[in-house]
Formats: C-alpha cells, structure tokens, sequence
C-alpha cells in the first residue's frame, strides 16, 4: 500500500517568488490528507492533477497565516464543486470560529459536513484514526499553540508463505493464520500452526510532522523510531539567537532531533525567505544527521517497510 | 501622471490552473491601489516586483472568497515587512470582523493602522478621496452585498500657454491663471487674462470596476463616460439563465451596459472556469461594443487624456 508524503509548499511566513507556504499531501493507499494549507494549496493540488474528492481530511499545525490561509479558499471550492462526502478537520482551536465566520458573510451554507477536531497542543494522544492509521498529536514549542502530527499505520497482518499452502485452503484459515491464531479443529487438533505458515508483519510505518518550533527535547520521545521526520529548519546556526527568539529552529537542530529520535531519514525546510540558496542547510543537517534530504517542493517522498 | 489598470487576476469562483481569482492594481502616479484580493494576490505583487511600500489602500467589493481571500496573507505580510504606514481598507461589513479574529488566533499585533470604510452597498456615494482622485461606490445585483468602484479623477487646472508667458512671470500669476482666474492688479486693471493664456483644462479620467453583477440598468446612470470600465462577463450568451440564476452577467451584456454608459473601452473577465478559450466573449461584447479587449492577467491598461 502507498504511504507517500508530497511536498506541496516549504517555504516560510514571509513570501517568495517560487516558493509556496507550507503545504503537504499524505497517500495512503487511494486516500489523501493535507497536513497544513498555505495560501494558493488548492492551486497547487489542481497542479498536479489531484482530485479534490480524494481529499479526506486535513491537519493544521496552528494558526500563524503561512500554515492555514489556504484553508478556506480549499473549503469554498469543495462546495462549489459539489462536495457532499464528510471532511474531517483537525486543528487548534478557533479555527471552526474562522471558518463559520467566513461562510457566514459569504451567505453560503456548506453542502458537506467538516467533522472538526480540535487539537490539544499541549498533550501527546491520538486526534484520529481510519482503517489504515491513526495520528498522534506531537506537542510544539512556538509563538502560539502549534502541535505536530505523527501519522502511524497500523499494525499489520502476518504473511503468509504461499508455496506452503495447498490451493483450497478455506478463507477463514487464511484469516486465523494472517490474524497469528493457529487453525484448530472441534476436537482441538492443530492442524496448521501459524508460525510455519507464515511470517511476521513488516513493523507499521510512521511519518512524523514538525512544523514550526523550537529545538524540544520532548519531540523525540513521541517519535521514536519514525521511518520519516520532517522538521523545520527556518535559520542557519549563525542565527540561532534568531531561531530561538522566533520560536524557530536551525538545520544543525533539526539534525539533532532526528538522530535522537532514530528515524530512518529526515526532510528540512521552511528556509527563512533570507536564503536564497539551499545547500549549507542540507550540509549543517547532514554533519549530525547524513540521512537528511530538503523537502524540495513538487517531491514525493515514498514510505516503504523496512 | 499615470494612471493604469494592472490585471493580476480576472478568474471567476471555481480555481483552474493558470488563471487567478479576481485582483487589480490600480496605479496613480506613484501610488498603488488594490481592487479586489483574490487568493495568491500577494504572490502576483511578488512576481510583477510591486513594492508593498507602494501599496496605499485596498477596495473589496464583495465578501465571496475568490474577491478577497487573499487580503489575509496581504496583511499579515505587511505586518512581517515592518509595515508601519496606515492602509485604507474599503469593504463590505464583516471584513473587519475576519480580519479581527485572524489576527486574534494568531496572537498577531498589527504594527499598522488600518483605516477601514464599510461600505453601504446599496447607494452610490463617495468612500474615499485623496489628494488626485476620489472613488464612488457603484451598487451591484449580486446573491450578497457587493459594489463596484468607480475612480474618477479630481478637476485639473488649466494648462499655460507657455509661449505666451515671459520667463519672470511671478508664480502666484501662474497660479491664478491655472485656477481660471485673470490676473488683476490693485487698482483693477486686468493684467493677464485667464482665457488668452491658458487652454481648457482635459477632462478628467475614471475608472469603473464592476465585478459580480447581474445585468444592471442603474450602472450606467453611475459611471457614465468613463474612459474605462472593467465588466464581469462570466458565461457566454447560450447560458444567459444561468448567469440570472447565478447573479452573474454574459459578455454581451458587459457589452450592452457598456454601450449605454457611453464609456471609451470595455473590458471584460471572470469568465467562468468550464470555457477553455475566450475568443468567444470577445466576439460576443464586441458585436454590441467593439471598443472591447480581454482583461488579461498580467496586462496593464493605461487611461490617457482624452
């Protein structure tokens, strides 16, 4: 199943030419999720050719405009579209006061029901859970309440070894096996042990968002061991004075993070708009952390089991 | 002094790629007006190298989102840049209120006033003036309140016939003269009169920004004789019911509102997403209008003296 993260926007609060607001786009299998919505998202997903009706949910990490200015123009154009089906909505509280502020003196009632949650920006716990994942809050330290998102499969079901299986096996045996329960008769009989017919599931795959924020100690406890991580890195080390007092982080800090947490690779970016060259980021990351790669927009970064 | 129209977006509600949600700028002399504010304005300022120092004031017509959702990041990037000079605002009621409560979950202190003008969208009156032109509101039919613009030009003064003045002529004569007064001396005696040495002041120009409207028999009462008027046209004549249903208007009825506003040119957009090409509207505003062009993003018009 496809677990992939596409990097629709990486810049940072003050704009650019060619560079977008922060905005990314989660598959998992056929469904997609946005994490954040700077202004101009919807222009960027009509870009690259994603149908809106595959949308089914979006993720704010907070309020501050290069986060979220995207959101409501996403919302009006669902409608206009003719959107019926459910969107859920996750996000710091206020953002249902913004929405229904707007549509209000716009007139406009909405066609589909926003099912909206809102985050507790201080506590790690899941906010949300479909069939294939769940998400868990990851506590931020910014300007204002902001909270990352780490998004977990879920485990998975043991493989079965085929050649070892006779063609006519019946589909409640193949479950009980896949489920890791022997298959036992009435008369409580073994007949297929589950460990010789089949191998352990691939460890579940984790993608971990960290928007904006400070160096915290306390991210690496929640994402421990994610397959992929990306976290901001607005400054270089020369402004880390900067970073701090902006409640904001560099690419050395980043690094840091990730090799505390054990993640397998770590994307930077949010570059404050200052830069106009990439490269020394990626080099101040890497000397702590050589797995690290910039979340280059129009990317896709695929999540694949280890 | 110029005085232009700069198209940075002339799409209609339903975003498509490679078009932009409705935005001007309106230039005067050396000052910048913005006309509406669709999503993404502020990154068309970037790209057209417009310097947001320039930007004076900012007219919305109406509070649907693809005329104003861009004004939020407009503002919170001028906050970013160090803005500290007041910005006229001039919109329908509520505006305020969004802008208030983004701000407020942003916890985001505006280091600029803001000089907000609510419009009554229902009568023509002036709502702003400054030292060269003063703006008129121009009631629209739309599904919610909304008015057009109309920037008109204050009176010139004569122009001096400078082969008639002799070099040391004392400036306070030259100010009279260009007032319309003769120069008389204290004893009553005419020394120069106005007439032989001054033409006629041009007439002065204005601008008339009609954006969503049904077809309105009150426009041209309003902007008669304007040397521009931008018109939505938003569907083609086979689907006039729909743009009734819709509060919009068809290219030939831009065409007709302008012939009967007796206006020097006519241009029209917001041509509903669905039409690929706009040969057609063109062909259909022209057949009761020639004097009509395309309002192309990105192109600037310029109104000369007549």
């Amino acid at each position: 199943m496809q677990f992939s993260v596409m990097i629709l926007g990486a810049g940072s609060a003050t704009p650019a030419v060619n560079r977008y607001p922060s905005a990314q786009l989660l598959t998992f299998e056929n469904e997609c999720y946005l994490i954040d919505c700077g202004e101009g998202t919807q222009y960027r997903l009509l870009e690259h050719k994603i149908r809106p009706s595959r949308l089914r949910g979006v993720f704010i990490s907070h309020l501050h405009g290069d986060h979220y200015f995207g959101l409501i123009g996403l919302l009006s154009s669902f409608n206009l579209g003719g959107r019926t089906e459910e969107l859920f909505l996750i996000g710091p509280r206020g953002l249902d006061d913004i929405i229904t502020m707007h549509f209000k003196y716009s007139h406009t009632p909405l066609h589909f029901p926003i099912q909206f949650t809102a985050t507790d920006t201080e506590l790690s716990y899941q906010v949300f859970e479909n069939h294939y994942f769940t998400v868990t809050t990851i506590p931020l330290d910014h300007r204002i309440p902001c909270a990352g998102y780490l998004f977990k499969e879920k485990p998975l079901k043991r493989k079965l070894i085929k050649e070892k299986l006779s063609d006519d096996m019946p589909h409640e045996y193949l479950r009980k096996l896949k489920d890791g329960e022997d298959v036992i008769d009435e008369a409580g009989n073994v007949l297929y042990k589950c460990l010789d017919f089949t191998t352990p599931a691939p460890p579940p795959r984790s993608y971990a968002y960290c928007s904006d924020t400070r160096y915290l100690e306390s991210i690496p406890e929640v994402i421990y061991g994610a397959d992929l991580l990306y976290h901001e890195a607005t400054f270089r080390d020369e402004l880390a004075v900067q970073a701090f007092e902006r409640y904001h982080s560099t690419a050395t800090q980043a690094g840091i993070i990730a090799a505390k947490s054990n993640v397998k690779k770590l994307l930077i970016g949010h570059f404050s708009s200052r830069y106009k060259e990439f490269s020394g980021f990626l080099e101040d990351a890497q000397s702590v952390f050589p797995a690290t790669e910039i979340a280059e927009e129009g990317k896709t970064f695929f999540i694949e089991h280890s």
